[in-house]
C-alpha cells in the first residue's frame, strides 16, 4: 500500500503545540479523508506516544478537536491526539438510503464491510489500525510503538473492539459511553446486518461484549458512562459489559458518573483523567 | 421593566455543575433572546460570583460554551459564567443588507444604536449592563456584588468598554485579542457610523482607548493577543491599547502571545489564566 504524502489543510497554536488537519488518499478505503493531529510541545524535542480518538455518529475528526478541551492536557503529558474521521466521504460513498444519521456518511461503525454497496468503500476498521497509523508513523514525530486508543459512543465500541482484538497493538484502551454489544442493539443490527450480512457469527468480531469474553491478553480498559445518557438503555448496554468481564475475569474499569448524558460536556470532564489512564500506559 | 421568567431550553452535567441555557423576552432588544449560564457545584450551596463572557462576530451564546473549556476552571473557582448573544434576533430585526457578518445579526458590537433600521433592536450596551444581570442576579444562586466582565474580539471590544464606563459595577475585566479602537478600524468604521450616525464623538463613548485616556477608576484589566492574528494590524490595533494605558498611566496587564491566532484555540489556551485573574478580584 503507498499511502500519499498528506495535505496540510489546517493549523492552529494550541496549549504551546499544534492543533493541525491534514486530508490525504486513502487505498483501503478508496477515497479521501481528512484527520486531525494535536501535536504536543513536547513533539519538538522528539517523538512524542500517540492516542487514537475515534468519534461517534454524525461527527467528522473536528468534534472532538473543538469540544473536548483534550489539548491542555495532552501539552500536559506530552501526548500526540489523532482524530480520524467516523466513515468514507465523497460523491461516490454509499449512504443510507433514507439519509438516517446512523448508517452510511458519518456511521463506518469501525468495521470492514463485506456487502454490498458498502464494501467498496467502508473499510474503516483496516483504516484505523493499518493504514493511518502507518502514515502517522511516517509522516509526523510520534513514537509507532507507544500507541494507545479512546472514543465515544459508536467510536467508543471502535475504540474497545480494535484495541480487544489487537491487544499487541495498544498499551491501553479507554471509552465514552460505548455501545458496548452490536449484537443486543437496534443499531447494531440495523448496521450490521447491512454492512456484514445476516450471518451474525461474523458481527462477533465486532462486538466488545463478545471479545472481552474470548480475550487471551488483559490490556488496560477504562470505560465511563453517564447515568443520564438518553442512549443508555436501548443501545448502549453496558450492564453486559460489566458482567463480560466478570464472567471472563477481566478487570474492566467501568464507572457509572451520576447525571451526565451522551454529549461532549461529559467527555470534557472526564477527558483529562483519560489522558492520565493512558499516560500511564504510554510514558 | 419587568423581565419574564426565562424559559429553560438545555441542561448538560459539566464539572460537576450544570451548563444551562435559556430564552427570554428582552424588553430593551425588543426581541426574544438566548442565553447560557454555567453554573458550578458551588452554586448548589449558595451564590456564587459571576463572570460575564461577550462573544465575537458571527457568534451566539453558544461558541464559548462549546469550545472555550472553560467550565472546568469555572468549577474549579466556584464561579459562574453567563454568555449572552451577540446582537439582538428575529424576523423583525434589521440586519446587513448585503448579509455581511460585520453588522446586524451577530455583529451588535455592544453599543445602544440611535439611528434606524437599528435604533428599535440594537440596544445592546443596556441590554448586558443592566436588563440580562437584574434577570441574572433574580432567577439564579449569584452575588449580583461580585461581577466580572470578559470577551473576544467584537466581544473584547463590549467587555472593555462597558466596564470602563462602570467601574464601579465590574471587579475586573479582561479580553482576548479586542478591538481596542472601532475609531481606528474598518469595522468600526462601518458599523459605528450606520449605529451611531456620522458624528464621531458619539463613536468614543464605545472605544476602549479613548475610555482608558479619561478613565478615572483604574480596575484590573487583561488582555491577551496573538501575534499571528489575521486581523490584528488592520481590525484590533493592540498598540494603541497599549499606548492610551502608558499615556493615561494606568497599569493594564496586555500580553503579545506568540504564534497564536484569532481562533478559540488561542481562546482555550489563555482562559484558565482569565478565570484566575478574575477569581482574584471576585473571591
Amino acid at each position: 500500500m503507498v499511502s500519499q504524502t498528506p495535505e496540510q489543510i489546517g493549523t492552529n497554536q494550541s496549549f504551546g503545540g499544534q492543533q493541525l488537519r491534514y486530508k490525504h488518499q486513502s487505498a483501503v478505503l478508496n477515497c479521501e479523508m481528512t484527520f486531525s493531529i494535536y501535536l504536543p510541545p513536547q513533539a519538538q524535542k522528539g517523538p512524542v506516544p500517540v492516542l487514537y480518538w475515534l468519534s461517534g455518529l454524525t461527527c467528522n475528526d473536528e468534534n472532538f478537536v473543538h469540544k473536548a478541551g483534550a489539548q491542555q492536557h495532552a501539552a500536559e503529558q506530552g501526548i500526540a491526539i489523532v482524530c480520524p474521521d467516523t466513515s468514507p466521504r465523497g460523491d461516490g460513498v454509499a449512504d443510507d438510503p433514507d439519509g438516517a444519521y446512523d448508517m452510511g456518511l458519518g456511521a463506518g461503525f469501525y468495521v470492514n464491510a463485506t456487502q454490498q454497496p458498502w464494501a467498496e468503500h467502508y473499510q474503516m476498521y483496516s483504516y484505523i489500525l493499518d493504514e493511518l497509523p502507518q502514515l502517522i508513523n511516517k509522516e509526523f514525530p510520534v513514537d509507532g510503538e507507544r500507541i494507545s486508543i479512546s472514543g465515544h459512543s459508536m467510536g467508543g465500541h471502535g475504540a474497545l473492539t480494535i484495541a480487544l482484538k489487537n491487544p499487541q497493538r495498544f498499551k491501553s484502551v479507554s471509552a465514552f459511553a460505548p455501545i458496548c454489544s452490536p449484537l443486543n442493539c437496534p443499531w447494531g443490527d440495523k448496521v450490521l446486518s447491512n454492512y456484514l450480512g445476516d450471518d451474525r457469527h461474523t458481527w462477533k468480531y465486532y462486538d466488545a461484549v463478545e471479545l472481552i469474553k474470548q480475550a487471551q491478553q488483559h490490556l488496560p480498559v477504562l470505560v465511563d458512562q453517564g447515568t443520564a445518557d438518553n442512549f443508555l438503555t436501548e443501545q448502549l448496554k453496558t450492564e453486559l459489559l460489566v458482567s463480560a468481564g466478570q464472567v471472563a475475569d477481566f478487570p474492566i474499569q467501568i464507572r457509572m458518573q451520576p447525571d451526565y448524558d451522551h454529549s461532549y460536556f461529559f467527555i470534557a470532564t472526564f477527558i483529562a483523567e483519560h489522558i492520565k489512564f493512558h499516560a500511564r500506559a504510554l510514558l
